[in-house]
């Protein structure tokens, strides 16, 4: 399994529709991190060309995987050394591509079904299965931009419950979407080098 | 379905094993709430007997139900709507056995494995089904005390994804179990009083 995760910050939405970068939610690092572990995911990038915000990011990350924090709690210090931060998603690309010598395969994700072409959660997991390197997008704020969406190999379906309501938060949408994906995996996840 | 979700601020363990309540997290309130909504669940109960944590999860919820959040947000007033405010275990079933008429079935979860009855996915999905009245109970900090998950009638196996690292944060593995026990139903939920 060859498979990475990113968390956008731009360009997604505003409420208006109006395309912004939205703010480090620092909560939402921790539970990516920690999902990425769970799930056997070999980086989780996070996104945002703000330095103020890459240096609140970095500050978390070092906080929890240099500072009092990797004493406190050596098992989120584990999660937190797969998080790399990164100015935008073309920089993200290279990264991997030099790690991989394969360019990534993207799968956007959006909770409105974008009448675009979308991959189902079993053709997904076959996918990933198939050891391709892949690297699924997650949009924080209104989502991700149409663009990045257009851009991407694949946008895969909406997490679709047995009601209408479809407003979750990244957080949990990420955990849903990596359990179905990657969660009857009995492999263990690849080595990889700290960021 | 008549599924019930309580998040548990007591009795609960923090780090050193020791019996707390620990302090309401309001990105949880909402996370959890719009769960629930995307999957059904009749209400989310909030518990804490502490009275100015309840103040603080009052609150939270009546800024997006009626004050400016409402008019910010209606999808977030939808989904906070259906959360309730409890001092303990022991009243919100009461609560639920005066609406139902019915005392809930509990099925407490826990991220280890604790060597007694616990209850996989497919018989939980199928109890759901059943329409028996059920409450998921999910433990906040370091996880439920023991004696709750002895007094349930049942313990859900924990989430474990292709590697050994298990310490997701409780919203994400309640996003996790109500996708694998809720997801597929195409039914719509019962409608519910407000609280």
């Amino acid at each position: 399994m060859r498979l990475y995760i990113a968390l956008l910050h731009y360009p997604v939405y505003n409420k208006n529709d109006e395309r912004i970068a939205s703010a480090i939610t620092t909560v939402d690092l921790h539970d990516l991190a920690r999902l990425s572990r769970t799930y056997g995911v070999k980086r989780f990038f996070i996104i945002t060309p703000l330095t103020d915000q890459q240096r609140l990011a970095e500050r978390v990350k070092s906080h929890w995987t240099e500072g009092y924090g990797a004493v406190y709690n050596p098992d989120r210090k584990f999660a937190l050394e797969i998080a790399c931060v990164s100015g935008s998603l073309e920089e993200t690309i290279r990264e991997i591509e030099d790690a991989e010598r394969e360019r990534p395969l993207l799968i956007a994700t959006d909770a409105s079904n974008q009448n675009v072409r979308s991959l189902d959660y079993k053709e997904a997991k076959q996918m990933i299965r198939s050891d391709r390197v892949l690297m699924i997008l997650f949009g924080t704020a209104w989502g991700l931009d149409r663009a990045v969406i257009q851009e991407a190999d694949y946008l895969l379906d909406p997490i679709i419950g047995p009601t209408p309501y479809n407003h979750l938060s990244v957080r949990t949408a990420a955990a849903i979407i990596l359990d179905r994906l990657a969660g009857q995996h009995d492999t263990m996840p690849s080595s990889f080098e700290h960021c």
